[in-house]
């Protein structure tokens, strides 16, 4: 799979995939700034929650690339410049939380040395990320057999993450064993990641794919062509409950209603549990115009109304399980998910992750 | 409301409205032959299914229009070429069955006066299209109530018929009594009928209408935003199952799931009792090129699988109620539809529809 940036240590830039302009060109870009990587993450060139965490991470190492006074207050105010581009992916502030700790421990270092120290922290979250996924696919392969058709929505692939991604993992890593696994996937409008990236990356990773809209889902269920869903999570509240990319709570209802299991792949990072439950998160709102001009061409009048909520939040009653780094977590979720979470923080091996 | 097409009596010609330029330009075709006819309805340039049997009964007229060998077979021709063009739209063989009789009843009708008879019938196939379009909405109306909001798929408005439409006959005569009333619209993808025709027919009629794409109607839904849902038909079955726009299946599946009533506006000329069952009904698949080239842009790698069916079935036990310009119909679908089409070919006044 393809990571959704690399570190250039010799130019101490980022270079990153613009996923804007995928599938019909691979266009890496540089990133020296601060800002341009705020930019790149709130026009979506880098997008999927834990990529998002990974670039931000990034984002705060290169506001001390080069000589400037007061490194922590330039490092802190790199955080809170990339903490207000996507209000929903909770793992932006799992990552800026990180960087700005190693900033608060180290109140002495020269700008040099917290430069060192911030890339280090970067690069971990990105190792632990990849290492997650694989993990994460490991674990998602268990609800797997051979001749299995699994639907995604949106993208929660490579380029999503740093490496085997989240709902994709399963496959992907079946695939490499010899599993002969299929996949159906939602072009997930109005940005298209489903067409765009997810259809893209599976082609790739040679497994097969059949493209469809949103609103055919439900007919492909109904045909008996889904055997599971698979969707990554921006965010999972205390209690199961998973904020996803718009048209999740759709599916899930829809599995619900055809005995389809609906899980979602998520790293342990994703889960809030300063937010007890779905109906407390912020769903961002987009701007109108992703809608109105789709593709290129104006679809829709010009004065007319549109609700363009960027997520929903599918209630954890609707959910068969939740697949993490750390095992499968099947409900009530919210005592699991506690459990898992836990053992991260305390067990000592996990360190290396 | 905006007619799908007007017989210009001088010239002899159809001019019919490109839906497919919608909603940037309005622009009139001329339509001077069977084939010209035959593309547009196979384009979609004329689409929704009252709107097909109307624009065929005048494509069959056409091929009479100036001097031909035996004319009887000419016209029977143009009604085979018709009949290829779009398989799922029942009001298409309905109309093409009337068209027929015309010419079976006059052997011996030189071309100027079968000219003349056909374009009777198909004058009267469009009149009546009109009456049960204004009688639907009637009794659409009493199923809504002041301040309600009503989702719709697709479109079946005014260029889908010959005036009120079906689905949106409702919301046109209420408001224009009054109401308060409120519409969401699908956008509809792949081909945008909601955003691009919908949306613009609504803000015509000056009714309030906001637009989503399709993957945001259960968000919707469940944060309590619909309080009906009204879609047309396709082709219903005689036990009720109803074909229409892929992705009505769904809402249907999510309305039950919120306790939100489900509608069907059609004509009686919809049904299609040769049609036992859903099951029976051949889903029209479209050209992979409709998903992965939206507007004007590939959104899609060139060789990945599509599937691009453009109608899907709602079994009969998802509809709330289904309305048609004799009444209002509640499960079981199947003897109800069958009395009230049996009252229209008995009943006398109704030849005056």
């Amino acid at each position: 799979m393809i990571p959704p940036l690399r570190w250039n240590d010799d130019a101490r830039r980022v270079e990153l995939l613009d996923q804007t302009r995928l599938p019909m060109d691979e266009v890496w870009v540089d990133i020296d700034t601060v800002e341009q990587m705020a930019e790149a993450i709130r026009s979506l060139r880098v997008r999927g929650a834990p990529a998002i965490g990974i670039a931000a991470g990034y984002g705060v190492v290169l506001s001390v690339r080069s000589e400037v006074e007061n490194p922590q207050a330039v490092a802190l105010a790199a955080c809170d410049r990339l903490s207000a581009t996507r209000p929903t992916a909770v793992n932006l502030f799992y990552a800026l939380r990180r960087m700005r700790s190693v900033v608060d421990e180290h109140p002495e270092a020269d700008r040099e040395a917290l430069f060192h120290l911030l890339l280090e922290e970067a690069q971990a979250i990105e190792r632990e990320d990849r290492a997650a996924g694989k993990q994460l696919g490991e674990h998602g392969l268990t609800l797997l057999q051979d001749g299995m058709t699994v639907m995604t929505h949106c993208h929660a692939g490579g380029v999503a993450t740093s490496g085997y991604g989240t709902a994709l993992a399963p496959l992907v890593l079946g695939t490499e064993r010899g599993l002969s696994l299929r996949a159906v996937v939602d072009e997930t409008r109005p940005l298209m990641q489903g067409s765009r990236i997810t259809a893209w990356e599976l082609q790739r990773a040679g497994i097969p794919a059949t493209l469809i809209t949103d609103s055919m889902a439900g007919h492909v269920m109904q045909q008996g062509q889904v055997d599971a869903i698979i969707v990554g999570a921006d965010r999972i509240a205390a209690n199961g409950d998973v904020a996803n990319k718009i048209g999740t709570y759709a599916l899930a209802v829809l599995a619900g209603a055809h005995q389809i299991p609906f899980y979602v792949a998520a790293p342990l990072s994703t889960v809030d549990f300063e937010t007890l439950r779905g109906e407390d998160i912020e769903i961002e709102e987009r701007d109108a115009e992703e809608v109105r001009h789709g593709f290129g061409r104006q679809t829709a009048p010009d004065d007319v109304a549109i609700y363009n909520p960027a997520f929903d939040v599918t209630p954890a009653r609707f959910i068969t399980a939740i697949i993490t780094e750390r095992g499968i977590v099947k409900p009530p979720f919210g005592p699991a998910l506690r459990t898992l979470a836990d053992e991260r923080t305390t067990s000592a091996p996990d360190a290396a992750l």
